[in-house]
């Protein structure tokens, strides 16, 4: 199967609901116009299509493997990668200072989403350098950044994430690996992480990691935890790589999906302790890893968007080949229809394609919303940015990432029996999917954090102001009294509806019983994903003629999918109770 | 993770939902008391916890092979067959008159939701078997029966259903396998079958393949298949097996799961064509074909309970186990919190045990009604329960494999990064689920069967006079006025009250505009099986004292899952437009 970027649709979401047009007049990004960046688009697609596409059932059938403490990419992936090096890829998203091209998130977004389309085990690669090269830019010495980023920018050396500890997950706080001061300055790493996302490989001459890690004399929990730059190789101080370090690659997971991507334990001081480096100030490590965190959540958003845009184009694909039963509006004539002709594949189908796009908006929307806050006028406008940035990026995660599972489900079910078998690769999107709702923070994580952190922005003025900016489009909607909208405009104005009162709920029983507050919080970030969603393709759809197929996407998702928020709304008022009402656990003993 | 066969929970569904305690005093099976039902699910739980759950993973992990035209299946299953048959499990459900045990349904659905939830791989081998029986026993001649009956139901030879060619799937329209008379009243079969379980394996001595072909003279189309019994060994007079039959496995395919299991390309006629039997008249083999697929609907649907209850208990097991952060229940002194305390986590394991407990309800319900539908008194009593089988079977098909795939992959998402990690377990329900919503008639031919052949069955009093059964249940509901139901019985009277209005809209749309009433079959039936579902619950929870744990389950169903109706009867009524409005085909263009 072959891959297409969805230039199209990706441009039209950027356009419609990112504001694409106006980055010039608004002065945001002066350098830019919009036939750039849909250039800049078009080579990335191709570049994903040519390239990464080809390799991604090949390194599923191979996977990394480990051998010596060597992990062995598939055939391709170091060739590719050393291409996308060369095409300065890696540089897109990267700041000026260190060599990069200073591309705002608005390209860096779709560009990523492209990438993941294409091969989401190679993807995970530069996403996971993009985290670290944030990291050490927001929290890194001049030395460190002079002498790692423009090697990372550049792409000659990738960067990890290393947080997990086999007791040490999504609560960090008894994570143990240990640093020690030494007198030189640098500190001393002793310790072993887990799924540690292209820990070793061969693609790329150094690995960055950043490590967090406690000092002896930290304080217990979150508090004592301190950020470590350990390179694979050290540096020495021409540039040139030194000695190899005391970290090792131990083991390479067997997993259910992305297996080109090597999913490492990392064995780090087994020889008397890995060098590092700090990054920021000690004891404050969660604050640099919560920049990466962040970034990296939008990046698996895009990532969902991907793996879902793949498996959408497999199956339709597959639907027009694939023929059985006569449809209804096959003509009396001939043999068995295509499948797409049948109602209930075309409901799958539809579902499929309103859900990523869906799903794609509210990703470019947050986009929009970080580049405004880097490069705002007024520093007003830039904290109100951050803040809407803030409160779209759970969404853009949880959302994008629940419905990548959902759309690879359906993917697999259009191609019947033959989903399953592995050959088909409908199957493998499914499989490299499960991932995304799990990792840089579950969905669960991702919703209280919504309920918790983000609903609270400003006094509740962020959001607040959200829903009254979706409220507009809705009217507009309404205004327009379009007959090919259906009941477009009903849907939303219930659907707001709903998302007000269960925002007013969790705004009311929050501060007095946040249990309850956060056993509604994954029903929630779904009707409150579902209602950006629906608004952001019906804004889109209002700039279309009569009849666009993309005004029967809008209509679609209304009709059949927001409907939902009208059920999600009455489970978060209503339902919270009869979760915790078992709280002496009856039920599960 | 060892696996328990839930035996109360099993009870308290058949005696709640399945009336068991009325078997006796109704004169169905006079010969069986409730207490030997309970002694028969308390033995299947051992032998299924004991033999068949540990060869589970292992079974995952090696497959079967395919070796010189022979499948090897895993290590232990052979073994696990033989015990398997001697323990009589394979007769349990066949009727006397061949040497089986004769059980109802009642007691045959749970034993196989047993077998299938300890190896789902395994089970499908009993599963197919008994199908090929049922075929055999509507439609064999006596001789036929006489030859290969006592030897398939007492599980020594087993048998398969050839009805997939790469042309003919949902539609076997197409189908091409040849048969032609022979002067001896047998005929030569000659073509190719795909997806064939258990096509080939060294776990009997014989396989009986049931087959659908086609005859020179035949009418085109379903009109002109014929079915054939092709034994892998033909037998001889005196019972003793004979010579090789034309019938060779080609190929296993490489699957997504169920890897035990293998999935066969059979090839009939390589070398001057196999020896089959006319089962049933020539022409009308899809209707013999049907009694087979009908029965295997109800066990598919119970595989799915199966593999929904082991994912679960898996999750529950590991959420008792997994600490992190500090749940609101904990006291303030110690570590971290069992995640199972966690409201997040609660929300997913008890959306994962009461989809479950529902579906296996409906199975057991849709049992029930077929035991009736057997042995009823007369002939009214029997035909209704038949029709109310037949309306029941495609919810007991769809509902039960669509939730297993979603509780299968809530139960990764309940062991966050482990889960992704194949060696934890929890990976294999979900790639093993996800064959269960397209085998057997993929869910979407069941919404079509629904609502185009059972919605109209007896003229619509079937599904009138189900609907009222369950608001008189609802009704009771109402009347009880128990505090620990919160709000229950109003989500109930919701939920019917949707279910009502989508089947009128069904009634009124079908006549007319079937393909609109296509276009909304999927979501009717699943709002028709989470009305069930959760009138089924609720039934069982007025049985229970206050707290009990039962009415947790019903009560949190009602008001966090069954709240979907009010969406999905929105959609049914008011969402097929949008699915067709784009026929012309531009929105895939």
């Amino acid at each position: 199967m072959t891959y297409q970027a969805p230039v199209d649709d990706i441009v039209f979401a950027l356009k419609t609901v990112a504001a694409l047009d106006g980055m010039e007049t608004s002065g945001l990004y002066p350098e830019l116009d919009a036939d750039t960046v849909v250039a800049v688009i078009e080579e990335a697609g191709k570049f994903g299509a040519e390239v990464l596409a080809p390799l991604n059932a090949i390194g599923d059938r191979i996977g990394s493997k480990l051998s010596d403490g060597k992990v062995i990419t598939p055939p391709g992936f170091a060739d590719a990668y050393r291409r996308f090096v060369e095409g300065g890829w890696s540089a897109l998203p990267c700041s000026g200072t260190y060599g990069g091209q200073g591309l705002p998130e608005l390209v860096a977004t779709p560009v990523g989403e492209i990438w993941n389309a294409a091969n989401v085990s190679f993807g995970l690669c530069p996403l996971l350098t993009q985290g670290a090269i944030h990291a050490i830019e927001a929290g890194g010495s001049e030395a460190l950044k002079a002498k790692f980023l423009p090697k990372m920018v550049a792409g000659a050396w990738t960067g990890t994430m290393n947080l997990t500890e086999p007791q040490a997950g999504s609560d960090l706080g008894p994570l143990s690996t240990r640093a020690e001061r030494q007198p030189d300055g640098t500190y001393r790493i002793t310790g072993t992480k887990i799924f540690i996302t292209y820990g070793e490989h061969d693609m790329a001459e150094n690995i960055v990691h950043l490590v967090l890690a406690r000092l002896p004399d930290a304080p217990p929990g979150t508090r004592g935890i301190s950020l470590f730059l350990v390179p694979k190789f050290l540096v020495n101080g021409d540039g040139s790589l030194g000695d190899r370090n005391d970290v090792i690659c131990a083991g390479v997971e067997h997993k259910l999906g992305i297996m080109a991507s090597p999913t490492c334990v990392m064995k780090f001081g087994e020889n008397g302790g890995a060098t590092g480096y700090l990054v920021g100030e000690e004891n404050r490590g969660l604050a640099s890893m919560f920049i990466m965190m962040n970034a990296a959540r939008l990046g698996v958003g895009a990532q969902g968007v991907g793996v879902a845009e793949r498996a959408t184009q497999h199956a339709v694909a597959y639907a027009k080949e694939r023929r059985q039963g006569k449809s209804f509006t096959a003509n009396g004539t001939g043999g068995m229809s295509p499948i797409i002709e049948h109602a209930d594949i075309r409901r799958m189908l539809l579902t499929m394609k309103a859900l990523t796009q869906a799903a794609r908006m509210i990703c470019y929307a947050t986009a929009k919303e970080l580049d405004i806050g880097h490069r705002g006028s007024d520093e007003r406008t830039r904290k109100d940015a951050l803040n809407r940035a803030a409160l779209l990026t759970p969404l853009a995660k949880a959302f994008s990432t629940d419905i990548a599972n959902e759309v690879a489900s359906l993917g697999v079910q259009v191609h019947g029996g033959m989903g399953f078998v592995e050959e088909t690769g409908a199957a493998q999107y499914l499989r490299d999917a499960r991932i995304l709702p799990i990792y840089e923070g579950t969905n669960g994580i991702q919703a209280i954090d919504l309920v918790t952190r983000k609903l609270t922005l400003d006094g509740g003025t962020t959001v607040t102001a959200f829903l009254a900016g979706l409220g507009e489009t809705i009217a507009k909607v309404r205004a327009a009294r379009r007959s090919d909208f259906g009941h477009t405009a009903e849907r939303l104005t219930e659907a707001l509806s709903g998302l007000q009162s269960a925002t007013l709920w969790m705004a009311q029983t929050l501060p007095g019983n946040p249990e309850k507050a956060l056993a509604s919080a994954t029903p929630f970030l779904r009707l409150m994903s579902l209602t950006a969603g629906g608004t952001y393709l019906a804004k889109g759809a209002l700039t279309e003629p009569e009849g666009s197929p993309r005004v029967a996407i809008a209509r679609f998702f209304a009709e059949n999918l927001l409907t939902e928020v009208k059920s999600l709304s009455e489970s978060v008022q209503h339902g919270a109770d009869s979760v915790l009402v078992d709280a002496h656990g009856a039920v599960f003993a």
